[in-house]
């Protein structure tokens, strides 16, 4: 392995490196670079300068998050590539929704793998492209790298929104609400179902849980709204399971965040399964929901109710935001009894 | 091997995606957060919210370039962590140098293979530290994941520059000089020192040129002043190769140019290999120098040379920007006879 390693940078000083619409590069790499031209943005400059040159609009800040995915390990080696792209862009999109921004561009970093299809990336580029049409901004620049090991894909997103508005997450102060939009759990279970351990739910229930899974849906119209009418005091997006990213807002205010078992927002599919197998643990540790968590204080309850009727999405409230007890801020899981439920851990870990 | 990735995917939804500052990660995500949280600038937030909010200062526009490295592929897998992290910034602050940028800040994403030790990531994080200090530009944001292939890195740097000032490469004009920094084929010469495959020169000129490999210098106050003074009518940095890097200029401006061989500024030890091997072509068409390839008017010459002087760089005549002879823009070598020669490719070629 070591030694093929060391083989491959002996093809040349640059190697092949290519950034899009470049000049004398291989040929399969001009083919990439044709798939991700027609993408550009005029900020771009048709991919085929060193870099991007990009105007602010006037009385905005810039919001930039990146997110970046690896085959067999973010998305399963023989998923559909306009899905993986889908579940790029979305994945960003989710962060720019939480901080309330509206997307204006990104760039793209791709490492393929040595046999990986021309035909892929084209696929790849048409997952952008329709979800670029979607949610209303284009690629600006890229890198494409070639790499022995598997397809790494790395975007930075920008967004904007209007100065002093993007919502943190240190602003939740004691007393707020505490909200999340959507369900909670669907793409927990929706992983076991893609990768076939999960048998109870009807295939109704298992499809629906899937594409929940696959091709998550970031709140980017609530987010803004959120910011827009500075109703939301902190927010951050749900990746890496509703308690932990709670938890996020938490620490960063410095405040304990107390959330209701009994409140917490499930589809049909997934509260059947929480009802048969108790599993209501692994909906709210699960992560990938890609929905926004969110603090406000209580004279906002009808502005949200109304909002939310209004956009059509659920925003349930699931808690509070209170003192800390401790020494450091904590999230605490209250049961109807009200008194806290001790859980293992919070979030994924890796293991 | 496929196996082995999918079962990768077994270990939790969002499996161990862990942006830099996050809770309830990984104990060694959180050493690896602890790593970068010193580096952050304040539009980072402290690499603790879902996204970085940045400010661009009145009277400039961004400019954005983002360019990713594997290991094996862009460098040695036993490459000092420290000038791994160099490189990956000095290449990206390249572009900005091309561009007339000043560099405000950068995102950066790892992707981390399963064997990789800690103190790799802390000397990583020392050499982004050392020239996060010499370019004057902090990390705003990043990703972190895993992958069972090899190291990826991907950094995307933020630039600024006055408006309308950008460099871009589409506006040589017919008539205009061309110019290029420093010295050409080092980095050439030096990866195959590098690599253990050039024996002919001295201990001394090995040295030399596997420094210029190894630590590129980005040609950053020059690249500036070009654009400050609006002496540059176009540019590029030179990564693919002189010639190629020249022709991204006469591509985008719509004009052919013409880059005479005895003119190509070399280093002694460069001079040295080229006269006794017969080697221009390869330093000039080996790419990773770094150098500012420019187009200026004749009636700049003198400021170009008193900006030399005062830089204490050399900034050598090497050609000029001519109308297209053909039916689409060329870039042409031309002899001590005024013919121009035949090469067989011009910049690196995926092989």
């Amino acid at each position: 392995m070591r030694r093929s390693i060391r083989s491959a940078i002996l093809s040349g000083p640059t190697n092949f490196r290519a950034h899009f619409g470049g000049l004398q590069l291989a040929s399969e790499f001009d083919l990439i670079a044709q798939c991700f031209a027609p993408l550009a943005g005029p900020e771009g400059l048709g991919l085929k300068d060193d870099a991007a040159l990009f105007q602010p609009n006037p009385g905005t800040e810039l919001v930039y998050t990146v997110d970046a995915m690896a085959s067999g390990v973010h998305f399963l080696p023989d998923e559909a590539p306009e899905l993986v792209a889908k579940r790029l862009i979305r994945v960003n999109i989710s962060d720019l929704a939480a901080k309330g921004a509206k997307p204006r561009g990104y760039l793209l970093t791709i490492a393929l793998p040595h046999d990986l299809d021309i035909a892929w990336v084209q696929a790849f580029a048409e997952g952008l492209g329709e979800d670029q049409e979607a949610y209303g901004f284009k690629v600006i620049g890229g890198d494409t790298i070639s790499t022995p090991g598997p397809l790494v894909l790395s975007l930075m997103a920008i967004g904007e929104v209007r100065q002093g508005r993007m919502i943190r997450r240190a602003g939740a102060q004691a007393g707020d609400d505490l909200y999340v939009t959507g369900t909670i759990g669907d793409a927990a279970f929706g992983l076991e179902v893609t990768k076939g351990t999960h048998q109870s739910a009807s295939e109704a229930d298992k499809a629906y849980l899937e594409g929940r899974f696959r091709l998550p849906t970031p709140r980017l119209s609530f987010g803004q709204m959120l910011a827009t009418e500075a109703i939301a005091t902190a927010a951050a997006d749900v990746s890496d399971g509703l308690l932990a990213d709670a938890g996020h807002i938490g620490i960063a205010s410095g405040l304990d965040i107390e959330v209701n078992a009994g409140s917490i927002p499930l589809s049909d599919p997934a509260r059947r399964i929480v009802a048969s197998d108790n599993r209501l643990a692994d909906a709210i540790t699960g992560g990938d929901d890609y929905e926004i968590v969110f603090s406000a204080p209580a004279d906002c309850r009808q502005m949200i109710n109304t909002a939310s009727v209004k956009q059509g999405l659920p925003a349930t409230r699931i808690g509070r935001v209170v003192e800390t007890l401790g020494d450091k801020p904590a999230v605490r899981l209250i049961g109807e009894d009200g008194a806290a439920i001790q859980l293992e851990h919070l979030g994924y870990r890796h293991r």
